[in-house]
């Protein structure tokens, strides 16, 4: 079902010639015989409306879609479940229902394991990185043939920066205090957990706060101090844990049907790439400054207490975390595609890294 | 002088009425009747032609805007001194001889001493931290403000990441090693170094590498590995010192015409400023991929040297960077609002940089 509504300009009568004025040796204005040409598409979200930070973020690239075009293209936003429930963004981008999702790529996994790999990796890539080797070194590609074949194309369209670790109501000071812990933690970081003897369990983002205040679990991870504080997670947690091994940084994604980008002028399918990668930007720059405010309010106004996971709780971790991205790796030649490129670009990486930004980090101390 | 065409739709008989296909309560489409309207831009810039990332970000640029604008806003781009030399962009622009100029605000630092803080800052602030604070922290307002009486507004158009401190013929063991070195440092950066004894020196880029070679000069600063390897410094210095304390990041800067870009229609504004948020984020992708394999090469194929500079070096030269930092800040009321909000704004963000990029940084090693 797609819906949008074209007016050609060669129904005005309004061709070439009119353009009579240009020089001959310029090139073409793209569009010349569409310039009024108008699509309307609808974009589904895993977000609430205006959810801090991530609900804001697809507002942004909607509005900026609806400026940079000059509203040819005009989004209309839904929040979760105003057209689609949160996790069925993706089957309405490939099935038409919406021209465009925003969401996260590992809540596709049942569909297409390969899609884990493009929202956050343990122990992986930060965001400049992973901007870096999506952009430049293949990854954007590679995800992109992780998609094809549901007729989605995808986008990175936004990074929240370094994660936390998480809220718990049991102190960990050793491997030991893991082992038959209660946690909330998806993806990739929760089947670390659960090698690592945690009991992970699978419970709504809208149930967390009370499923920890009453104690049916322990420990939760969410986002960052800004979406944790929003949350109100420090009125249910007791000790607030980094670093955010689980999500070195998180991927928001743009999905398109790819059916309907095809139909674009050429313009406006620059105009999509373009508002998602400077959506990308914005909020990592937003995040950047609202994790720092959020986490000074956190500490000196509610008196949260900050816990370092201990080194060698750490090393086990990165040790499981190294099994499970190996043994996804191996079930499709895709994903050992993937696998194998992401960690070849952070390990090409890590020395420039290591005199440049780590350095820099260092003389701050 | 400005240089565009104007086609307008009026003059072709096309109105509003001949949208009369479009539901009454949605927004009219910006430009409906400008929908031809065509502009022609010049764009100086302080690169030679193509010259690896600097010139080819330009590039990139001109490109972006081109194709967001389906040829309406046309980008002609000219290398250094094709138009005019290299450190007269800001002038051209200014003065309307081209609508857009793509340089480094530091270069301006005679015509405004607050231009000097919008490029790099001595141990300030890196580039995921310059952007937030450019975007979500005032920053660019400042910036904004420091070009106004010259009907100039800026914008950020890249950044290269982390510098390196340099390419130096004389091991630097101790602070006396630094005394009457002859150093090619420009900025902050040549301040701070002078008055650590060192003797700067003034020369063009272009004379740099035999400068060094032949011995009139010591050592010299360029950028990082890409664009360091692609001058061959390494056949001409001996040991290639970290970290870049002198520019944590540098910012390039767009600069536009205030009176050209009031003419444009608001969809073409949007233009401008989502392309140059979009390139900004290129050019950090393709040096941070670049520089590692350009770090490679230099330490792999070319034997480099590379030296950390000595703690109590650095110590000092911070000491001294805060010196001069603080007297450009006393020169002007503008540049002591705009040097504390920086500094509140790297003083905010670090405890949770700590706990997030630092903290991931340092479970690699």
């Amino acid at each position: 079902m797609k819906r949008r509504e074209l007016l050609t300009a060669a129904g005005l009568g309004l061709g070439a010639a009119a353009l009579s004025g240009c020089r001959s040796d310029e090139p073409a204005v793209a569009g010349e015989g569409q310039a009024q040409q108008r699509f309307r598409w609808r974009m589904v979200t895993s977000w609430p409306k205006n959810f801090p930070g991530l609900g804001t973020t697809a507002e942004y690239f909607a509005d900026l879609v609806n400026q940079l075009s000059g509203g040819r293209l005009q989004v209309q936003l839904f929040a979760a479940g105003e057209l689609v429930p949160a996790l069925e963004v993706f089957d309405a981008v490939a099935g038409g229902t919406a021209e465009l999702g925003h969401s996260a790529a590992y809540y596709w996994r049942g569909k297409t394991s390969a899609a884990s790999f493009f929202t956050a990796v343990p122990f992986g890539l930060n965001a400049q990185e992973m901007n870096a080797w999506l952009y430049n070194a293949g990854g954007l590609e590679l995800w992109q043939r992780a998609y094809a074949d549901f007729g989605v194309m995808p986008l990175p369209c936004g990074n929240t920066g370094v994660q936390m670790a998480g809220w718990f109501n049991r102190e960990i000071n050793s491997l030991d205090d893991l082992r038959g812990l209660k946690m909330r933690i998806p993806g990739f970081g929760g089947e670390v957990m659960s090698r690592a003897g945690v009991t992970t369990v699978s419970i709504p983002g809208s149930e967390m706060f009370t499923a920890l205040q009453t104690g049916v679990i322990d420990a939760t991870e969410w986002v960052s101090p800004y979406n944790d504080l929003a949350f109100g997670l420090h009125q249910a947690g007791k000790y607030y844990y980094y670093p955010g091994w689980q999500e070195p940084c998180a991927v928001l994604e743009l999905t398109i049907n790819q059916q309907a980008f095809e139909q674009l002028p050429s313009d406006l399918q620059e105009v999509v790439r373009a508002a998602a990668r400077a959506t990308n930007q914005a909020m990592l720059d937003e995040y950047t400054l609202r994790n720092a405010e959020a986490l000074d309010t956190l500490v000196n106004q509610h008196q949260v207490q900050l816990r370092k996971l201990p080194d060698d709780v750490l090393t086990r971790l990165h040790e499981l975390s190294i099994d499970v991205l190996e043994e996804t790796a191996d079930s499709s030649e895709l994903n050992r595609e993937i696998w194998d490129s992401m960690e070849a670009f952070r390990k090409k990486v890590w020395p420039s890294q290591q005199l440049g930004e780590q350095a820099m980090y260092a003389l701050r101390d």
